[in-house]
């Protein structure tokens, strides 16, 4: 029968106890939330909410066309303008979800005959873009610019590097000056995802590009997206004008997708604004991750240092992360739990999020859950 | 030098006359819309905005993380549910965007070892689920269930025949019936992507998959978009409680990517709710559909027969297209210009959709316009 195959993968799931399911959560949960990607607390800002709320108001609920027939609005303009103003680079390209823009900059920028390398650790949607893309990928060991080096050097013609800034798991930065500097020898382009790195990282949350001294490099491209610290959804391409108009032209995820709704880029707008204005959030998440990474070492708990805003603690076992995760939840406390097929290592671990928002007697608080509920 | 090889692409296009640009419109554009994929109206419908209004309000700029981590609130699954129940599924499964839906339902439904069988007209979002895919894709003659057959009985395995319902660029729709049956025969799955046919076709615009009597069987999965008929953004997996479990479980565009806004949730919710209390709006968008069609040809121009809200129009060679509709708009009329290389047959069109809120006013003055402008 069709379909008849799902079910032994869904038996041999339950047997792994790697079964996933949807916990719906209220609008006043009692969680406290170490495992949402809300790094600057924006999301659910007054302000934020007042931007979509608006935005939904004065423009409609959707786009209602693909951003070349009806789905640009003059609030995109304006969303894609203040991006690429405040990141410094020269133009900026607002799609769906950072997974659109960034299935988007890797298959247009990697074409036929052209080389994609690509770090082992990428996000899933660099991968996919990696598969989609016309051009030979090789895939290079994690944050490791020399491998890049002997990658490139294998190839003539067209190449591209992709390399998150941040890694989503385990939270540490990729070497972005030296992973620059190994592509200018060869004449390559970079394309970074910098997720993790917008509104945490660089000058006031310029991102970790900007902190890397590489913004509006004609040579780098950066995607982001709008559904972490600013709160909202969508994603991003920033970069040169020439990149941008080439993606308006060529790019599947942008001209076959409809425009981001309204009431996504007013709240983005109005998080980036806010974030313009009270820059110290950016630096209060990651001294908020900093803490909880020392005080969870102190614990004795094996706690990866925090390049950004995520902090990863190692769990003994996939079963063991499950209920140490759930324990915490119980205790109050919401952390993410990353564990295979999810993780590119095979090691288990709970995710923290560091909010620019926690207090100090929150931090304790969490600390105090994860070390009485360890495994 | 990086990204150097885009420039003579972008110089070939200009040459060609094929370059895009983004035109953004204003809140109070005085065009009228026959453009976008606004279908019933909705997306400025009052009751839509508010709805998404009151979800940014209540839940927050954005869904904060993951569906499978903080990303499912319970709005998302009153969606879910509303959704299922209108359309006669068991279960339904909301997405970032359509794009997403339908990555995630042939990437998971085509699996290593199985046959996807793929209409040779369907909208991109599917052709990259069936790149992506780990099957061997067969791409098959449009709209040719003959061609199907054939391709299945070469087929040991799992297999599954994807298909639009309704063809973005003519408006055509697919034969359903005799798809399901030919599926039937091979025991092969169904996967039908009906974002031009919900909230236009079927009983009160519960989709074309309702209106062929394959609603809630146990082979057919359909996945559809909130950015059209529903006036918001998102896209949704609709099919059997198992499939829709088995997404959840390996669909990489869902697992990886943040949950759809809040706001875009409440807006699809809301739209919803106003088609089930005015149901007759999907018949009006046929209505006006099938009386744009009559007009236009008998004003001796060449349209296809509407089978949902699309009208195509056919044109001399796409210089002709972009300058007719740019004559359309200049004269007050936006109407959709599809060209190589967004046509799968190289014939150039004006694409026209029908609004179940045009007046009989408006739809003489498109028609107008359009033979006035006609090349
Ligand atoms: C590194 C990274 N890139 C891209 C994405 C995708 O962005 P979005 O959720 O906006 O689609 C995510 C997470 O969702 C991510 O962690
Ligand atoms: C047939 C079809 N499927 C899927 C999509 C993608 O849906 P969305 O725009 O919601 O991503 C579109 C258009 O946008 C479409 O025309």
């Amino acid at each position: 029968m069709a379909f008849g195959w799902i079910d032994g993968q869904a038996e041999a799931r339950r047997r792994a106890g790697l079964v996933r399911t949807l916990r719906p959560r209220p609008a006043d949960s009692p969680l406290l939330d170490l495992a949402s990607n809300d790094y600057l607390g924006l999301a659910h800002h007054p302000e934020t909410a007042e931007g979509a709320a608006r935005a939904a108001r004065t423009w409609g609920g959707g786009a209602t066309g693909s951003r070349l027939v009806t789905g640009t609005t003059e609030l995109h303009t304006e969303l894609e303008r203040e991006l690429a103003d405040f990141c410094g680079v020269e133009a900026a390209l607002v799609f769906s979800s950072g997974y659109a823009a960034n299935l988007a900059a890797v298959t247009a920028l990697g074409p036929h005959g052209s080389l994609v390398v690509s770090d082992a650790g990428n996000h899933a949607s660099l991968i996919d873009g990696c598969r989609l893309a016309r051009g030979t990928t090789q895939v290079v060991g994690h944050a490791d610019p020399d491998a890049v080096r002997k990658a490139l050097g294998t190839h003539e013609g067209a190449a591209v590097v992709v390399s998150d800034t941040v890694f989503s798991v385990d939270g540490d930065a990729a070497p972005l000056a030296a992973l620059a500097a190994v592509c200018r020898e060869y004449g390559a382009g970079l394309v970074v995802d910098d997720a993790h790195g917008l509104g945490v990282l660089g000058d006031g949350g310029r991102g970790a590009p900007h902190a890397a001294g590489l913004a509006g490099a004609g040579d780098v491209v950066v995607t982001a997206t709008l559904s972490k610290s600013l709160g909202s959804q969508g994603g991003v391409v920033l970069g040169p004008a020439r990149v941008i108009d080439h993606l308006v032209n060529e790019a599947r995820t942008f001209i076959f997708d409809t425009g981001l709704a309204p009431a996504a880029v007013g709240a983005a707008l109005a998080a980036l604004r806010l974030l313009r204005r009270e820059p110290q959030r950016a630096a209060r998440a990651r001294q908020v991750a900093a803490e909880l990474h020392a005080r969870l070492t102190a614990a004795g708990l094996e706690a990866v240092r925090p390049d950004a805003a995520v902090v990863s603690v190692r769990a003994p076992s996939p079963e063991q992360a499950v209920r140490w995760a759930a324990d915490c939840r119980t205790a109050g406390l919401a952390v993410g739990c990353f564990r295979p097929p999810s993780v590119p290592d095979g090691i288990s671990r709970l995710r923290l999020t560091a909010r620019a928002d926690l207090s100090g007697a929150e931090i304790e608080r969490a600390v105090r859950v994860i070390g009485e509920t360890r495994p």
